[in-house]
């Protein structure tokens, strides 16, 4: 199995994440987004968005999109579960993965900031812009677990929902948002840290970090 | 059940025919976006995200995320199934119906526009924005089921793909993106065309339609 990804990517953090909890190994394979590595016609072939991750199975598939990848490898490797069993459940801890991942993350990522500086904007409005999108989305996202017991998102271990948060909350420390409104958030970001699964995942631990 | 939405809105779009493919009933409440009413106190109470669709259940639980209730809707009634049985199939679905829901319509919903225009971009930057997005990702959707038997995106019957597919090709046309590429997405619109649960969960169709 290998993984396409690139060491600061978000989704592609949230595969790595993933991986480890279930113990699957796979090979890291660094496209580097800064360069447009990307945009290379046998990357292309693999992934025709263009964007990393992208898990290239040891039959030849390869699978895209950050939760369509763990939704997979949660169906194919069950223990342990990344979504509770509950439907209920399991429609709350996506619904909070998805207002990050769906909502942040493709709003105020490498593409989209450099289209807003072709167009004209001063590179403080393009930090402004990216402030914006992930402020307004972790304050919905404080919400939505504020009355969660925790210490994770959604209950006593991780799912699906602390997967996508811990590197939204680096995200958003790059780009200077002030997290002291969101101590839910920042309690489920603890509680991981101290996994190994997700301080294994990190960027800087990476082969490809710079 | 009540769903919160808006005839225009995408998202609520791809729940209303979820609803109708599964046959279940939902009460419609309007919200008009363009009017803000989704940034109501009363509204943010059930979403935090002011975003649509909610979907509020008898027990009055407020699920929200267009993909996520659809994935609740397809657990806990699982005729028609919504999604393929085998894990790959399945991947390879919420992928393409991911870089709609991620990659394309987030970054061109009415919030991200009226953003861009409060940055100063005059009108025919802004379209050009939301048809470059939509005319990026639609291309890679394309490829993502060039190989792909249909007439739908994945196979014989409509899935969560063409629930994402036929309200973002409404919206690719409102910014005047040519469809002349895609083929193979037009082909797959025409068949969820024929089918009742798409046709009748069309914008026009709605109460509040304007």
């Amino acid at each position: 199995m290998q993984l396409h990804g690139y060491y600061r990517s978000s989704a592609s953090w949230r595969v790595r994440i993933a991986l480890n909890l279930k113990g699957v190994h796979a090979n890291s394979v660094a496209h580097h987004l800064r360069k447009g590595e990307q945009h290379a016609a046998d990357f292309l072939r693999l992934n025709p968005q263009g964007l990393v991750p992208a898990l290239t199975l040891d039959d030849g598939t390869t699978l895209t999109q950050s939760l369509a990848i763990i939704e997979w490898l949660d169906e194919t490797h069950p223990r342990p579960p990344l979504l509770p069993t509950d439907p209920l459940r399991r429609a709350q801890v996506r619904a909070f993965a998805q207002a990050i991942a769906c909502d942040i993350h493709p709003v105020q990522n490498l593409k989209v900031l450099s289209r807003l500086r072709q167009l004209g904007l001063a590179e403080d409005q393009v930090t402004g812009w990216a402030a914006w999108v992930i402020g307004d989305g972790l304050k919905a996202c404080e919400t939505l677990i504020a009355n969660e017991s925790g210490p994770f998102c959604f209950g006593a271990d991780p799912t699906l929902a602390d997967i996508c948060l811990v590197p939204q909350l680096f995200n958003a420390r790059r780009f200077g948002v002030d997290l002291a409104p969101y101590p839910r958030l920042l309690r489920a970001e603890r509680a991981a840290q101290a996994v190994a699964a997700f301080a294994d995942a990190a960027p800087e631990r990476q082969p490809d970090a710079e």
